[in-house]
């Protein structure tokens, strides 16, 4: 079993930890002395020896080099562009979207909206469950989750491919990896001929996952579990 | 918006529903003289008309050819071989499974079990969730969902290919549908070493879904994930 993984603002010869960071050392009843892994959230890690340890506030040792390189990145950052959905699904999408190596989150409105908007509190919660896949996906990366911008405002670096029930292109052929990629897909009632034809008329490729209807909180990770198959 | 589905025991020119078919067709809010689509589960479907509805009994007339060819099936059946999981995450699974294209689901018993059994109950209730995922996703066979067997004794037609963290193939590379696919994910703990070298032995194929660690219920639907995006 590898070390514990504990979040911290960011790297130091000594870390002191706040409140909360302190309470998950002591829901991994850990005690001073002993030795854990740390990592900023920026791709940052490091080891760390837990030199005190109070109730509400721990200081941390650094014992190994900083800022290693992250090795459990994509070759290229890879964008979850994502409608809003209703209840706890984008919770969900969030979490397997992280193990699955997303960079980045990009929350969607859209015409056909589950959900029209999203509460600040939630937006709070959703990038938490974003740390949290993160540490237990042993990613040092946590991805953005970005607040909700319409379907035709979105921008992309790169390679955009879109989920599109009938089309022909398929995803795998548009893995090449020489550019930042962005995977999106739409709410429950699908995109809008105007997204569509937006996106289209932007250079954006619309991609097939088979002749079935998935769910919208399926597609997402149908389009990352794909990109994860590619062996990055 | 298309017909509603309902499935039936099997296709005739006149169909006598029971008490759970005929409360779905309450649920639906159908009415006499409304026109259904029915399916049988074995790619059997067909267009029919509610004759009567009563409380817990229903007759429907065929109005269309019976046994249409299926074309939401892939090229080769795709089976997910899935270790037994905690909770509701086989539901989960299964319902994507469903909506991925999955043929059959075989439930496996691992060393490293994150549950070693599954109640009669229980099983019956993935199969209902086998079957309403199949209908909600357009397709006329519904996946069967095999009794676990002990993964040592699992056989295969064709390829099989599981997940193992560490693996330099692709899952990409082996999707050449010239023969039924299986893919296999293991428990939480992950597939113990006695049971990779049982799969290898055997000639299965170790494959990659990316460095990073992902939940037990993540990985069966990227392999999935990364078939549908082959584009079938």
């Amino acid at each position: 079993m590898g070390l514990h993984r504990v979040q911290v603002p960011g790297l130091a010869a000594e870390l002191v930890l706040g409140p909360q960071a302190t309470r998950h050392l002591h829901v991994l009843r850990l005690r001073p002395g002993d030795r854990v892994q740390v990592f900023d959230g920026q791709g940052g890690q490091a080891e760390a020896t837990v030199e005190t340890l109070e109730e509400a506030r721990a200081v941390l040792a650094l014992v190994s080099g900083t800022g290693a390189q992250d090795t459990r990145e994509t070759p290229q950052p890879v964008t979850l562009a994502v409608a809003l959905l209703k209840g706890d699904k984008l919770a969900d999408v969030i979490r397997a979207a992280t193990e699955l190596g997303a960079a980045r989150i990009q929350l969607l409105t859209t015409r056909h909206a589950d959900a029209r908007e999203i509460g600040a509190q939630k937006l709070v919660r959703l990038r938490r469950i974003a740390g949290e896949a993160a540490r237990q996906s042993l990613r040092a990366h946590v991805p953005e989750v970005l607040d909700p911008l319409p379907l035709t405002e979105l921008g992309w670096e790169g390679t955009l491919a879109f989920a599109h029930p009938g089309s022909a292109a398929r995803l795998g052929d548009l893995l090449i990896w020489d550019a930042p990629l962005t995977v999106l897909s739409g709410p429950e009632g699908g995109l809008a001929e105007a997204e569509v034809a937006h996106l289209l008329a932007r250079g954006a490729h619309a991609v097939t996952l088979g002749p079935r209807i998935l769910r919208a909180e399926t597609a997402p990770l149908a389009l990352l579990g794909a990109v994860a198959a590619t062996g990055v």
